[in-house]
This record gives structure tokens, C-alpha cells and sequence, in this order.
């Protein structure tokens, strides 16, 4: 499954060994790609050159060694660190960024790339280390179609839901930000759901498939309220912010109770409270998409 | 599939014919049960009428009608106010308040409703009304064990996975506000996603197959996080805290510049940046539930 590799030594190169950067190298190796890895500290790179990977000397190596260069280290400014020394070395290749940052930072590391004669592909990883190489692992993909096109062959051995979203680098960072607070809300809705019923000697472990059943149900009431947003009407016809407001409050009035933080449970009873004051009684739940546009 | 009925016409009445209500007499009449319903204004138990449903006189005729008394009605307050003019005819029977309330109103309704000689058991819904009566539909119930299980064959048709927690009756609402509470956080994380996403023209339509594909992965870290809230360790052995705080400022940042509301992100930020701060930099997010428990 190897490709060719006309300018380099190996496949593919891996810049970042940390817990994600690993698991990067892991699966193109799996996937039987010869790949070269470098990292800062030197001793992470050890498991997986026993693995089959090949270690580069130094990052200028890690660099010539393969058309295609996959970093994935701590932030941008940690890539530049490790770039721009090397800088000499990127005409021809494609470097394809799995750091997280923000759009600002991958517009500038797509011209910056550009400017020393590589292709830039931003991208973002929505997935856990333990996932990647798996089929329905997710990495958005932003920057030139062409250069995507070359090495997405490589660059799916990563997750099997590899996607090119848009030919601007700043689109994965905006996606990825979205996504991600999609992650930490229902998590801290996890855990906040956790510390309530643990003020009952409910385990974690016990509560747990109430709660991953729950959120297969909270998956499912999703298209009809991207229908309702697209539409810009939010007609209450499964429920009403009046029916949810008395359970808003208990929330808030349990997690008092409890010593559990309240903040975000107030947050919600606020804004199904203010809606429901603007005269959105009768509206669905998706109607508050009007208030975070216009906070 | 009708059961017997000793003492009435019906099987199992219905009282509050709401979105909710209606949807579980449409259920009880689905599955084959004879079903007698009343609402306060009358006008909503015409369609039911029409599936097959009887239409008590009045709200003591509908107590009357059946051994088993399902309650859906706005909250506790309107139980009561509907009840207690008709609460000489509660005695031999069994009342099953899936109206939702506070874990104290579940407790307050309990010691009334054995006052009058019925059993009670307090229920909670987690579904909307048209998942009522799929397979996989869980409906919680609290109270005693002899009477769930003698109307358990009929409650059944209601949700497939209808469970008996506890003897207690409070227990439910209390998994109730914790649920919900996850509900909420996950759905305003999505809704702030589409507002996001949606300042560059990305429709809601465009990006919920991002965000449900996204929420099973989520769901996927939910074990992890409970077997390390039970354990009361948090190694940060797939993402740490630290790895999450710049894409977590990011998210502050980018809501900002777009004009969505940040309050949300603000929120997760703070959790994030104080466990950093307290020397927590390596730990996964399950060390977030710490600062939950004592704000
Ligand atoms: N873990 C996840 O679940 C996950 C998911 C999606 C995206 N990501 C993203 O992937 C990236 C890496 O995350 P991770 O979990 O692998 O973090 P990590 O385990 O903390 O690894 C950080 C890596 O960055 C390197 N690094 C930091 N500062 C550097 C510098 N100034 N110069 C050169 N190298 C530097 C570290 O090298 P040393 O070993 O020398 O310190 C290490 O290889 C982050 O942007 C993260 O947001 C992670
Ligand atoms: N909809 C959902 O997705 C859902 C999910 C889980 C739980 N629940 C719970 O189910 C319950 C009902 O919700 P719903 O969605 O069916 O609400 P709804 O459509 O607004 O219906 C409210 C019902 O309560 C009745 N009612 C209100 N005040 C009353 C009073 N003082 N006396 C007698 N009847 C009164 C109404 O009668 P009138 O027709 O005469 O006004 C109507 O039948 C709520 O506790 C809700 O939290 C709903």
C-alpha cells in the first residue's frame, strides 16, 4: 500500500509525537506507509521506531525525508518554531497542519507556507487518540482540492471520514471550534448530570447508560431543529419553551439545592425565560438560536 | 392484548391531552388497551375519540373508568388542581404522574395520593411525544415495586424501555432534571455551533450531519469519563486539560469576533483555566466534575 515517493525517503513524514502525533504515526504505519517521525524530545519517537517508523535525525531531515508532512504539535506558534529553521526545505511538498488553531492562525500559516513554495492543507482531528485509523474517524480537510486530492490516498489511513470541506485553510478551524463546543457543553452537561446524582450515591458507571441512551434520543431531535433554523420559524410542535421552562427551573433549583454549581443551568432557565417573556411561548427549543446571534 | 379490569370500563385513563398526553393515549389505544381520556378543555379529545378513545364526562368519571390513572398535565400544580376535587374516588387505585416536577413535589404528591388509598408512582419521559412508544423509549418510574410491576404490562406500551428505578418516588425527577440538564447543554452547544458555523454563510442543513456524526464520538468518551469519575482519578491519557485550553480560548475568541454569544465558551474556558491552575494540566476532562461539585 505504499505509495511513491519520488522527492523522499518514506511516505510520509510525522512532526509532533504527543498523544495525538503517536497515534498519527501509528496508523499511516498500519496502513503500511513507510513513515519518518521527529519530535522535540527525542525519547517519544522510541515505541514507534519499533513500530517500523524511521527517525530522523533532525527536523530539517524529518522535513526532506517525504512529499508529504503531517505536523501535529501543541499550537501554531509551536509549528513555526519548529518550521521556520527548515523553512528551505518545504518547496514541493505539502504540509498538512493537525494542530488546532484558530482561523486567523491557519490563514497565516497557509501564506506563510505558500510563501516557501509548499501546499498548506489545514486540518482538524475530531477524534480521540484511541480512534484515529478508525472508518468513521473525521478529519476536515481545508486548502487547495489538488493537493488534498495527491494525498488523500495517505492522509485516510487517519480516520475513514477524511473530508475536504473548503479551498480556504480557515474553514476546518471554524468547524472544529464549532464541534468542539458541541463537546464540552454536553460533557459538562455529563458531568454536571454526574454530580447531581452522585449527591444520591448514583455511580457514574450506574447512570452512565441513561446517559449514552439519552444522548442517541438528544441525536435524533437534531434535523428537525437544523430544519426549523434554516427556516427561521420554530414552531413548538413536539414541545414548548413553556412545557421546558418548570424543569428549567427545577434543574436550577435541584443543583442549588445540592451544592451542585448552577451556572449552567441558569444560563439555560435565562434564555428559555427571556423567550418565553419575548412572546416565543409556543416555540420550540431551537428558537434560542436567536438569542446567542444576538446576545 | 387487553388486560382485565375489575374495577372499570377501561384499562388505563388518560388525564391531560396536551402534545405529551395525547401521544401516550395514542400509544395505549395502538397497543390494544381500552383507554378512556379527558382534558380540561375538551376540544383536544376529539381526535383521540376518533382512534377509539372514550371520553370521560368529567374529570370524577374519568378516575372512575380504570384501575390505572395516567396524569400528563402542565406540572404538580394543575395534578392537583385536577385531583383533589375527585380525590374520593382515588382509593384501590394506581396513579402514574408522568407530569414532570421537583424531586419534593414528587415526594409531596406521593404522601397525598396514599392519604386517598392509591398507589402512586412518579414517571418521568425521556422523549418527545413522537418517540412515544418506540422500542428503545425510556420512561423512569419511582415508587412501589408491587405496583409497577402490576401495571408494568400496560405502561409498557408507552416505551420500551420503561424501568423501575427506585421505591422512592423522587428518584425519578431527579434523573429527570439531570437528563434534561444534559439535553440542554448539548442542544445550546449545537445551537451555538449553527450560529457560529453560520456566520459564513454554512447552513444548518449543511452542517448536522457534522454535528450527529460529531455527538456519537462524544458519546464514545461518556464510559471513559464515568469509570474515571468513580474511580476519582483523572489521567489525561487521551487529551489533557492543557491540550484543550488553547482551542477552548479559541472558541471564546472566535464567538466573539463573530458576534455570538459567549457565554457558553466563557464558561467551559474558566472550568478549564482553573483546573490548569490548580495543577491539573495533565488530567482529562472528568476533573472538570471536581469543580462542579463545589463551585
Ligand atoms: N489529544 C486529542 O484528543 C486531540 C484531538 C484533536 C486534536 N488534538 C490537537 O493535536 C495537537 C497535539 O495534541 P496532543 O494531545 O498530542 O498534545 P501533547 O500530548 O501535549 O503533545 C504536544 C506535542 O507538541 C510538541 N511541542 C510542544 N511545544 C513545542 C515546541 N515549541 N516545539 C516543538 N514541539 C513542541 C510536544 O513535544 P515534546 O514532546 O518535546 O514536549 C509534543 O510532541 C494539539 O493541537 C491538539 O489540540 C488533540
Ligand atoms: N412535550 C414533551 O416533549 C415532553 C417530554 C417529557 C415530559 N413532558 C412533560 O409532560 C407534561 C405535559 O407536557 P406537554 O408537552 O403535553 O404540554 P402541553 O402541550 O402544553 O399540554 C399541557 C396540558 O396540561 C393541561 N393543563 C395545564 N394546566 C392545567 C390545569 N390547571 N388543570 C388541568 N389541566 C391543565 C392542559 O390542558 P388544556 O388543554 O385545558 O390547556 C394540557 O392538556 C409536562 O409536565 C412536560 O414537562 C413533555
Amino acid at each position: 500500500m505504499s505509495t511513491t515517493t519520488p522527492n523522499g525517503r518514506s511516505d510520509v513524514t510525522v512532526i509532533g509525537l504527543g498523544l495525538m502525533g503517536s497515534a498519527l504515526a501509528r496508523a499511516f504505519l498500519r496502513a503500511g506507509h513507510r513513515t519518518t517521525v521527529w519530535n522535540r524530545s527525542p525519547a517519544k519517537a522510541r515505541p514507534l521506531v519499533t513500530e517500523g517508523a524511521v527517525l530522523a535525525g533532525s527536523a530539517r531531515d524529518a522535513v526532506a525525508a517525504s512529499p508529504l508532512l503531517v505536523v501535529c504539535v501543541r499550537d501554531p506558534d509551536a509549528v513555526r518554531e519548529v518550521l521556520e529553521p527548515v523553512a528551505g526545505e518545504l518547496a514541493g511538498r505539502a504540509l498538512a497542519n493537525l494542530t488546532s488553531g484558530s482561523s486567523e492562525q491557519a490563514r497565516a500559516l497557509a501564506g506563510w507556507t505558500a510563501g516557501h513554495g509548499a501546499d498548506y492543507l489545514d486540518g482538524a482531528i475530531m477524534m480521540t487518540p484511541p480512534g484515529i485509523g478508525a472508518p468513521d474517524t473525521l478529519i476536515l480537510y481545508g486548502g487547495p482540492r489538488g493537493a488534498f486530492d495527491v494525498h488523500e490516498p495517505v492522509l485516510r489511513a487517519l480516520g475513514g471520514a477524511t473530508t475536504h470541506l473548503a479551498t480556504d485553510p480557515a474553514v476546518p478551524s471554524l468547524y472544529d471550534s464549532a464541534l468542539l463546543g458541541l463537546m464540552w457543553s454536553s460533557l459538562t452537561g455529563f458531568l454536571h448530570a454526574l454530580a447531581l446524582v452522585g449527591t444520591e450515591g448514583v455511580t457514574a458507571t450506574e447512570f452512565l447508560p441513561f446517559a449514552t441512551g439519552w444522548l442517541r434520543a438528544v441525536g435524533s431531535f437534531m434535523p428537525g431543529i437544523a430544519q426549523q433554523v434554516d427556516a427561521g420559524a420554530y414552531p413548538g410542535e413536539e414541545a414548548t419553551l413553556e412545557t421546558q421552562l418548570p424543569p428549567a427551573r427545577h434543574l436550577v433549583h435541584e443543583s442549588e439545592l445540592r451544592g451542585v454549581d448552577a451556572t449552567l443551568p441558569r444560563f439555560t432557565r435565562d434564555l428559555i425565560e427571556r423567550a418565553v417573556d419575548r412572546g416565543h411561548a409556543g416555540d420550540s427549543y431551537a428558537r434560542l438560536i436567536e438569542q446567542l446571534r444576538a446576545p
